[in-house]
């Protein structure tokens, strides 16, 4: 079962220009500001209600965030779904037909149990499921 | 100020095949479906956390949503923002040197105040600031 967004995974070409939108315009406070080796980027967390903004930048060229830019620009990238249950919630996609990018959950930032599914099973949106440790 | 995500705008072809998803998949209600006929949409409301999901269907070929469609294809159209004063963010946004699609707040569907920043300003996702009424 969802319970809430736990983050919108923002990607931005440089983390140091976006946060002033987030911080100036928006009037948001980051949280932290971290890399994942791991994933090829940079990201900086803001906290708003009971939600995230995730700002992801790339840190190289072959990173997945420097493809998604070149080839969409600066937007959203993805959102991500705080679930009860994380395989369960694939479980259930998996039943209704859903294209899965993770057959299994995988352990992401924050010691988290986290799986996206496919964009084209999603309406365009790359949806992620997560459960678990932190936040 | 902003209190929290209010709503993700998402663009989709056709509402009756995007209920599918949200509703079997993500496992959410249908709050209700109305048409908005002066934005040239229909609109599904999806309640989560604190928060909502809209989905957005053209009902003419010039509507705003169409053309977004034809050139983005379905995905995130914009993130709405609570503020507890829409006036006060807009002028926020103006003083910083953001550039403004609605210079003043106009009344929305609910009853709210609602106003957009250009998305030339926010680094790709087209904002929406809103308060009062409803929800």
């Amino acid at each position: 079962m969802l319970e809430k967004i736990d983050h919108l995974g923002i990607a931005v070409h440089s983390i140091a220009e976006a946060r002033k939108f987030y911080e100036e315009i928006l009037g948001l406070t980051c949280e932290k500001e971290e890399e994942v080796v791991s994933q090829k980027v940079r990201t900086a967390f803001f906290v708003l209600g009971e939600t995230h903004i995730e700002l992801l930048e790339p840190t190289t060229d072959d990173s997945p965030i420097a493809k998604f830019l070149s080839s969409r620009g600066e937007g959203l990238h993805h959102v991500a779904y705080r679930s009860t249950n994380v395989e369960e919630q694939l479980e259930q996609a998996r039943e209704n037909g859903c294209k899965l990018i993770h057959e299994t959950p995988f352990t992401g930032a924050g010691n988290k149990q986290v799986a996206f599914l496919h964009p084209k099973s999603s309406h365009g949106l790359l949806t992620e499921f997560c459960s678990g440790a932190q936040k």
